[in-house]
């Protein structure tokens, strides 16, 4: 069990501390649940309401919030939400494997591994591969030639990351993801069709989440890029080709067709599907499970199958569930139409 | 080849036997194909009415079924397709590695394993796990710390099943699953996100059986939970702290988001997604591609993107092909209205 | 780098070549970016005007295309796109193992291998394996017993193929797929499900690609079977005993449900989901995203969800946004009825 200063949390997350620095705290909590032992955070006035009554230990409030004037100790700072996520993982840091690489991985020639580094067992490196310091290579994954990575790069169990792909920095890849297959493209040929070889990359920017069970595949030539801050959740497909902005959310069982670009900072819900050839502007949102088949401007919210401005969409699926209604009051007028223009002669 | 007498199947699934139960047979077959070595079921009317025409060596009836005047033998039981699995199961038993420790297994410190187990070549298992007994992991499965497996578990290839995680008894999981990956769960900063670490776990009970390619998050605190008996067929996708019902099936590219939670006895048809934070309740059942907001009472069948009452949605899908002769319609109904409004001066 | 003079390309595509075959060409390019060491290919009339133009050291042309005035040499083939995919595959074969079986790898009982494979560090062949020529199996796959595979098959790395299944010649499959695993098929009872046990196999044919991440289940008895040709994208799921016909097309995210068999050269777009037990024609194609719950005919093109023909699609989805136009234009036409009904005493 970690136990923690409040003053070394302080330092850590940045904090103006009110109250007893020199107290220790041995985890995190949810506001309403966190005991003596533990530090919570308030930044909803509901919960800030409340912080008089609360048996946590500690709480991180915003740089705003008024003076405790019961025991326990206050961290101010700008972002509590933020900074609490900082110290969930001074206590819950992610398991790695032993520093060093394990005798049981397979290095392969000319290997360039910074310092500090833990290469798992079962790990493959292939050749000419090249890595930054404090990297960690979980078990049985497999790296091809000449891929390189930055520093303090996460790849976790079973991810492929295949031959020349570019990682940058604080990179994390979860469990099963492949990155760097071939794009799906075909010449047709007297009805059948003839692989095009896919002889580019992938690249992953800085500070990029994959989630697990994600396939990215390279580009036919060039790269299929992702950039700085972007955030996938699980078993998304990109296809070959595709830029995603940075700082950009596609959450779970999203589909990219190639060639299509997206903005920074959008949001794709789940199941959203985008087709090829797209460009996708900067800070657009799509609702779950939505089909693009049009690029989309800057700053649009677009929900539907297909697509329409969120709040349209928002009365036509209001709508849909009377059509039944509808249709009957088309024929009810019809024939009410039909009467009257009997009765005039029409 | 596996052979068994009829005496010895009867035993097994606890049949009441009519005919000879010295005979044996060598297989199981679909009714209309099956010959004089198998042993074949049926439950339905339509194959009762010609049970007495069949070639096969034995059948499988319910308890109800009238006696056989010919030489098939007969096997009572109360419900004859649950019991034809069974059978089926004795004929073909899923194929697995030696028994033991494989030498080419990489077994970490404190392993705790029940007897009988086997442990393919190349299964990393971590430090610190405990397995029941006649478990069975197949070759390059990542075990994590801490994790801890009932009885007659079966772990198929290339699965990863992260640090912590709880599995009951009985369980079978697909290969090349993840089990146990960070939720996906971001503080916003500064444009930009924080990752929020998951400290919680995945906890799946007995008899559950996970399919191929599935991604089953950790809890950001606590646990995601996978009930008693719960099926999921390939590629669903379930979020960091869910809970799925006991019983519940979730077909093919089901997507749940986070939080929410999934009552008893639920089915969830292909390609469904789940919003965040609902209660969907027990004995609902969910047609295929539905996109579900909001919260399902239970025994509640819905259909639709967005989700509406099944029966409704039958009626609205049959209208959705003729908007365009309703919307001709409407044009048409103004124009005679129009017309008529003129004649009276309106 | 590779260097081929445009004779070795001309006979390696078959092409008539026209100019100076000596020279030689470094690599390949699109056609408005190709220099004087690479060759490119155009095949639309909007290239072929400008091919007087190019810098391209050699341009890949029809049969058809006129005499070159200039230096550039001329490669005339019946399907440039088709020749320019197979040129690219002699500058960027795909990255392989060394030859021979690893030292790393681990070999069962009575492995049969054609001469000049390549077999990865960590990759597992089960028992009674038996695999053709030239055949490459990269780390970290698995590989069942009794599995067959004909020649030239690439097999990417973390690849899953169960126990019995039986691979044709040229086959790929792309990282993180698994072949043959159960399909999802229990026998209700008591409330909960007996699991059925999956003894039949998947075949996959000569000439299929099947991308990363997919899911192909074995057949209840039988085969699930996957045709001449066939390609699927990323993520795709295949359930039990269903048939792909030959050349036919899956892009990413499609789900098929069990027993359903699909003809030849057919195209399914991305994320569409077809029910089980359905009979999908020859030539037909399915929109992106669409809901297949009912059998299509040779040649037919549906979209939507629910399907319909595809030209109804596009109508109806161009409705769709007016919905709430056409629902106001309802009232207003049944306020005017009712006024002008009461002016005519009806």
């Amino acid at each position: 069990m970690k136990v923690f200063t409040l003053i070394e949390i302080a330092r850590f997350i940045g904090a103006e501390i009110e109250g007893d620095g020199q107290k220790q705290v041995s985890g995190v909590a949810p506001f309403e649940q966190a005991g003596n032992d533990q530090i919570t955070f308030a930044a909803q006035a509901k919960f800030l309401k409340k912080i008089q009554s609360t048996r946590a230990g500690a709480i991180i409030v915003p740089l705003s919030c008024a003076d405790s004037v019961f025991q326990t100790t206050l961290l101010r700072v700008k972002n509590p939400f933020a900074s609490f996520a900082r110290v969930m993982g001074m206590f819950h840091p992610s398991p790695k494997p032993p520093p060093g690489i394990s005798p049981g991985a397979q290095v392969g020639r000319n290997f360039r591994c910074g310092k500090d580094g833990s290469i798992g067992y079962g790990a493959i490196i292939s050749d000419n591969v090249s890595i930054g310091e404090r990297v960690c290579i979980h078990p049985h994954v497999f790296i091809g030639n000449q891929v390189v990575m930055g520093n303090d790069v996460e790849i976790h169990p079973n991810v492929t990351i295949a031959a020349g792909c570019i990682i940058g920095n604080r990179v994390i890849i979860h469990a099963g993801s492949v990155i760097g297959s071939d794009g799906f493209g075909f010449a047709p040929e007297e009805g059948g069709y003839i692989k095009i070889p896919h002889s580019g990359i992938v690249r992953i920017d800085d500070d990029v989440e994959i989630g697990a069970g994600n396939t990215i595949d390279r580009a036919t030539m060039g790269q299929t890029w992702i950039k700085r801050g972007v955030k996938t959740d699980n078993l998304v497909h990109i296809a070959h080709n595709v830029t995603i902005g940075e700082d950009t959310i596609l959450v779970a069982q999203v589909g990219i067709a190639g060639s299509t670009t997206i903005g920074n900072h959008a949001v794709l819900a789940g199941q959203v599907g985008v087709s090829g050839h797209l460009a996708i502007g900067n800070n657009v949102t799509i609702g779950p499970q939505a089909g693009v088949a049009q690029s989309i401007e800057d700053g649009k919210t677009v929900s539907g199958s297909p697509q329409m401005p969120h709040k349209l969409w928002l009365r036509v699926q209001g709508i849909l569930p009377s059509l039944p209604d509808l249709k009957r009051k088309i024929s009810e007028l019809e024939k009410r139409l039909g009467l009257l223009e009997d009765k005039n002669n029409v």
